[in-house]
């Protein structure tokens, strides 16, 4: 994880900005020979892209994507396969809509990266939020895309759990309703208040923050690479480096803090198969910066967004104190479209991972349950 | 940041066992020049040290610091420096309390990284937990302190908020308070009520749990490596890897999801000196992944210790049904000592930050105020 | 140094395939405020084009590239600047003739890197070589040509020295002719030969070596990261790392071997400026592991081709006996074209140690000429 | 490979200067369950180590290595094995004679690593080379020992093939040789040669260079991570990072600039066991920076000692011209001494690339002798 690279061996190196000609990555490390086609990622920008509903930004971004190098196909691999190459994911931007960025050319929106960037680098593409926008994380849901399909069986799925204030019912929890509204939220009741409620926030010109939750089923017990490369420690840093994220949590979170130790601690017994099971789940799935094998569970906090309708102090480049509007196209809740991005940071630290494993390991499990060993 | 490496530029690796010869850690890119004396060192590790009351684990280790390599000394550079090459620091274990291991060697303790360990590799030191004993947080204790040194005005100070369900009272925040007390707590009458709390659950043989807060301060404006390298990230990597901890948080966290956005953004003023001061902190000194120049605020939340006195289930190594009790010496809240380990991993990620900024952009700033830039 | 991507802090990932749609690198980590225009890149790419003499392949790529991110421009920069953000650089193959590869599809040529990258992956785009073609190289000069950018006075050049058993003749060494004939040969009598022995070379449907120097004025002393990022240590690592270079050497190299001692060490002496001058230069700039000041020469010996006409014996993919002949179109000596992508590579680790001692030991000089220090 | 660390994943960082306290290494993602005693290192060590012959330093260490974690035994392990955490390697240093440094204080000695690390470093720790001394590479030596058992059938083994301007015959090559004698030679006649060559030498005050060559046999095809960490690459950073080497070849080296693609290019042939076989091995069992499953043959050369008797031109830290005598034990030829630290580099980057390997492409070959595939 360093600059524009993320992950160890499993990598992916990104590019563009908001209004650029095109953003994208390089994904590299790769196995060969995993099947591989472009509609496989696209079914998963489509979830993140813009526009689909009045409850993201109206920027009209097919989010159409193209694999330009590092797969190959002839009549002997049967389909298009990954060669173990370094994949180019492509995508032009297409609506950057010709607009007067005079407004906040010179003025610095509270919140925004805007004055950070302009502070380190003296200098900044500050159309649509040029590197800091949130565009740059449709490559993060590219690489996401191939990230599922190097750790067999490895599920990952995110929902939107909290929107403002108000938190799903988790006893409704079905992850077929994840897809039937526009919010990603797997409590049907919930998401039909969030819809008049996150009206409201829009129609008053404000915004507002939510919490997302990522599940990894099928992880093998064994990943992670103590200890300054702990499974959880790698999956904090992969959500709080998603634009506007304020807070992560590992299983039960901040909910431990207040937890007395008998509580917290997940029991085992001997299951059918002769395996370990845990009789709960506090810990999220990991142990010791090592998966246990039980589901992966992640939460992080989305703070609202900070382009608003509604007037606010600043400074701007030269000096001078002022004010100042965001007009732009923007989501009354980033939040929302968090949710793919989410689930692609966590598949892409679950696929670096198993072949960190891998390396050290090999194949074979390390399954200490014979005696003698 | 990877296996048992932490850092890009400035970086440790560290090593040992709890029960082994010694622990420690080669800190290397450090800048030339740099006085340093073991003491330094020392009087942070003081702080982490176990056995210093009640409170937590009796082990009497003096944790006594050996700068191995890295630094020279002769009439020409008055006193002890840094020479830019790697800084071995040695801490020799002392009070391996011979005991007899046979029930936890094969019996999984719930919550432990006993289990996983043995998944992972199929073998284990699991003498006092091994290397996922807390004890390896002295090598970052000690890590940090070098840290401190290298940014020029930089404090960084932690201190326990909460103790199992009781937070204390901000408006009664004293720093000098820190250190009065056994549990780093800034407010003094929480911290009174803390002790006959603590005790409460010493002695019903359970543990509990806490958050610690980190402030940074000093901190320059403009450090942090966008986009996978952001200075939230590292830092949320920073502290979920430090052990039991299950949740980070920057500036407002998770509250920033109930936030309006209006209520959420910083706004700015041109302050007395000319340069941009901010009207609030929420977003806890980073925007876009890079540091505005507020104090830092990163908070994080540690389990309840999973070693406790009352019987668990659990399995043994061979695939049986059993219970477990954890007999040895214990902290009834853990979260007390990741006071210094916290305050040494911020300092670390931003010493590390300050070379990795100073690389890419130079000394001077790049501060835009400026017209024509 | 990773994969498919070089350098510490001054990184590029390159992408692509001899045949595919495009190839191109990101280059990452590059300071802000850096003038630059793509003819900058091209001048650099037109020396490495193929198709520009009898004497290289015949391909007709004009290896136009495109820079898809990182940079900006408006009234306030004064012109293209680099933003600090990654700079996506896009060639796109434009003649990827359609030819029948149904020859050696299957059956391994000699001395390529077919038969290891089919061992490896299983799988490989034979099409040209595929990503084992000499084409990826345009990435590394298109990354070169920024680098060159980044270390102030900095000058890099590159001469062929040795074609087949022949040598230049040093006394003749004359930089200007390097541009005026197709050899990059600064020795313009041995320039002239080379065209009739090349013409004789490739009339048989043979190949030859050739050894390449790459000089570098400019640099300043104190560049490299002891003891295992050595600047001699990546030198040598870059120019190992282009296609088909066997051997590298630094300074006299393997003429070292068979001097004394007191020919080999450059003596100094106090120059007219103050600052200390070096007698010779065996060491060709480098002194354990850190620039000395002077000129930092590197040479580095390229194979003959081994796409030949000639047959040779070889086997298939399914394990028989059999003959290959290499029809496409190629260079009678890869080694010509290889002086500017030396270059490249030299200017790259430059940058990227230029970048790191930044990092480490701040802009200031270090330089002790001082009493007291 | 940065600062101080060597290695992805295999990876040792080293510590220590000439005359401190120890000097040693912490060797980080061995895989776990690898047996593992000390005197498996230490009869690597006795190899390197000085004082053994009057051909080298008469410095007096013992070189004895402890293993300082890492390692664990108990009834259930039989015997020390390998727990997949990191190792600690730690030397002691003994024989810090104690002289008077106040000549070589001041005055940089021409050839010497000491200017460069003041230019650098403003500072340095002079005493005997300090970090720049050859007594690093025990720390090589040392992890390399750990990194010969994690390749299955790895053989790595290195001779001294030219002192000054006098070769080996290679006809009269025998492994069993290199014991024999004190310069690790092959050739039992040259060796004899050898004898009367370097007391000449040494009695002269001067010194004199060497040309090693390391063989490693048992590699698997397939190693090695193209682009920029191909094999070759890899390893020409590795033998060029020992002290003292400036050129380094692969297979025939620069004798492939002179030789014609088909006398250049290894023809194949199926085998009787139906694998391929190579009719030679001009590119030294490397192809396109992968591993063809030849014997790995590398050579490299060895600079003369610049510390010689005989008085010499410099400058002092001052500014002033001075002259300089090294009066210190020291080496007539340090190549002998590099053959075993070639070795450890050797066996160092193939341990790391056999897991770079595994992890990208798993245990089972890719091997593609299949119809089908």
């Amino acid at each position: 994880m360093s600059f524009n690279t993320f992950g160890h061996l499993f990598r992916f190196t990104s590019f563009g900005e908001s209004h650029g000609a095109a953003i994208g990555c390089v994904v590299d490390g790769c196995p060969p020979r995993i099947p591989l086609e472009a509609a496989e990622i696209q079914v998963h920008l489509d979830k993140r892209r813009p526009g689909q509903s009045r409850f993201t930004t109206q920027r009209q971004e097919p989010d159409a994507v193209k694999i330009m190098s590092g797969v190959f196909s002839d009549d002997r691999t049967g389909g298009q396969v990954t060669t173990g190459t370094p994949i180019m994911l492509l995508i032009e931007n297409v609506d950057q809509r010709s607009k007067d960025y005079s407004d906040i050319r010179d003025k610095y929106r509270p919140g925004h990266a805007g004055y950070t960037y302009d502070v380190k680098y003296g200098v900044q593409d500050y159309r649509g939020g040029g590197r800091a926008s949130a565009r740059e994380t449709a490559a993060r849901v590219a690489a996401g895309a191939i990230a599922r399909k190097i750790v067999p069986g490895l599920s990952v799925r995110g929902a939107l759990v909290q929107m403002g204030p108000h938190k799903i019912d988790r006893s409704r929890w079905d992850w077929n309703e994840v897809d039937n509204n526009p919010f990603f939220c797997p409590d049907p009741v919930q998401a039909k208040f969030f819809e008049s409620y996150l009206d409201g926030v829009r129609k008053s010109g404000s915004s507002v923050g939510a919490v997302i939750e990522v599940v990894a089923e099928g992880v093998p017990a064994g990943l992670g690479a103590p200890v300054y490369a702990k499974l959880d420690a790698e999956l904090a840093a992969a959500l709080m480096g998603i634009n506007a994220v304020k807070g992560v949590e590992i299983g039960d979170g901040f909910d431990t803090a207040i937890m007395a130790g008998e509580d917290n601690a997940d029991e085992m017994r001997i299951g059918n198969d002769n395996k370990p099971v845990f009789l709960s789940n506090h810990a999220g799935g990991i142990l010791g910066g090592i998966s246990t094998g039980q589901a992966i569970v992640a939460r992080f906090a989305v703070k609202p967004t900070s382009s608003i309708l509604n007037p606010r102090k600043t400074v701007d480049r030269y000096g001078n104190d002022t004010e100042v509007v965001t007009k732009g196209r923007h989501d009354p809740c980033v939040g929302i479209r968090a949710v793919p991005i989410g689930e692609a940071m966590v598949a892409c630290v679950l696929a670096d991972h198993y072949l960190m494993h891998r390396a050290q390991v090999g194949e074979g499990t390390a399954w200490p349950f014979a005696p003698g060993r």
